[in-house]
């Protein structure tokens, strides 16, 4: 699992602080997830290979998260992809899309297939064998959901050690992998649990931006290995998360540690600050896993 | 009259080449001519004073003379302007821009006046005491048109040993300059004509992308003192602009020389060439006053 910012300043573009945009790499996907102006240029900079991208999940519908969207799919669109695109964000977002096709006379050859949200509730939207997506409702001025990347678990791990004592023909292996009970080579079935160990748990990614600071999301996101959670100020702005329903890094920091999280990762940050290093001191004092996101890192969950 | 180009490359933006887009500094007016993603970073980048924008002109609905509009007006917004923001452009302008600012819950607290166009004859869409700004019906794949902007003729020239010799009390000399005639310090009344040079021409300015090759822009074009026409193309691709409707170096040459500008820029160049010098080289064949546009480059034709 491998995520890239794109971008993770808040409002406005500007010459070297990017709106929200990342690009997380699980299981052989490419996931977009949010897709602020200029995005389209940030994934060639950062030479992600976006014509694989597939799948892009749009949290809420202001600039900074969505203003880059309709390019991409014109650049998608003179590239000559053929490949369908589906794309996950609040209701609205076609009529955004389409409209503007429209009066460029721009429609694409290939199928654009959005995926409308209204629900308050968390939902799966995405699922395949090796991966789900599932939206987690923020507190946000217009509707916004976070979303939860989850690799599903691996097989079974194999004991290569007692599979050798078991006598076991390698044919079997792939069926062992899969939790099944395979013969040994004098025709007697042996238990799987005698020849595997538990699979390592699939890892997981929880994107939540933008949000006020709200408890109800720590179900949701419990034990994720990642948390990417916007810090959009510092506590001594703290007072102005209630009109923006932004979060501080210290709020940041206090939901990644009730949600017992492996890693957090603070994003979103207002450019009003010199030194985004402030955002990291501030949320240690809570938590001690913190990561700061800025334009162009990778981070390499694998 | 000076020119800055923030972008000038076609269709899709890269790291270091920007679409459509423009300012016109004319008579304490700064025009934005077209607006691709991106623009609002452009404006940064060159420290243009873009609070300063009143009236910005969109030539055609593609993306990469459009897509950078929305998020420069969030931005205006964002950073509270105030005074009223003219927008120029084609039918269909409005109904997406106010789109996406319901989808965002982001009306402007500022005035956003559209002047939507569906006119394919030449018409004035602006004027004042200093300038006018004309559309130039061009011939693209959607509706499209060119902008050409001209001073207004400047006060009469005083012809100061004229004057004196006159004996004409100083405070006359502004409606001197306005084309009055004036009494003599004898109360004789003095013909202007006696007293005044005619004044130096105003300037203008003719912006012409995206377009087929049209001579039926020639009247409305003719002896501006520059004149920006897109060259897409190079002559060896010429065949690829009857279906795109753009035009190649040589044919904005020769649009140049029949209308017998002052000056041609050429500009929306095609990325698949190298080498920009490549089109001015070919227009030099045919017209000798070639000027590159690239993107942040200034034009001073004062």
């Amino acid at each position: 699992m491998k995520l890239t910012i794109l971008g993770c300043y808040s409002a406005t573009p500007r010459t070297f602080t990017n709106p929200t945009a990342q690009v997380l790499e699980i299981k052989g996907h490419l996931f977009l997830i949010d897709c602020g102006e200029g995005t389209q240029v940030q994934l060639r900079k950062f030479k992600v290979k976006f014509s694989r991208i597939k799948h892009i999940f749009i949290s809420h519908l202001h600039g900074d998260h969505f203003y880059g969207l309709i390019g991409l799919i014109s650049t998608f669109r003179l590239l000559g992809r053929e490949a369908d695109l589906h794309i996950y964000g609040p209701k609205g977002i076609k009529e955004a899309i389409v409209l503007q096709l429209k009066l460029s006379d721009s429609y694409t050859n290939f199928k654009l297939c959005f995926h409308e949200l209204e629900t308050t509730k968390s939902i799966c939207i995405y699922e395949d064998e090796k991966v789900s997506v599932t939206t987690i409702p923020l507190n946000h001025r217009v509707y916004t959901n976070g979303f939860l990347f989850k690799e599903k678990n691996l097989e079974r791990k194999l004991d290569i050690a007692r599979v050798l004592e078991h006598d076991i023909d390698t044919s079997y292996y792939r069926s062992i992998k899969q939790g099944k009970d395979v013969p040994n080579n004098s025709g007697e079935l042996i238990s799987n649990t005698l020849l595997t160990k538990d699979p390592l748990p699939g890892k997981s990614y929880a994107f939540c931006s933008d949000t006020k600071y709200k408890e109800a999301i720590i179900p949701l996101i419990k034990h994720v290995d990642a948390l990417y959670h916007e810090s959009t100020f510092l506590d001594e702005h703290e007072h102005l998360c209630d009109k923006t329903k932004h979060s501080t890094a210290k709020q940041a920091a206090t939901i990644a540690k009730k949600a017992d999280v492996k890693q957090l990762i603070l994003g979103h940050f207002s450019t009003r600050y010199g030194d985004i290093e402030l955002f990291k001191e501030e949320a240690l004092e809570i938590f001690e896993k913190v990561l700061l996101a800025d334009d162009g890192k990778v981070f390499d969950f694998s």
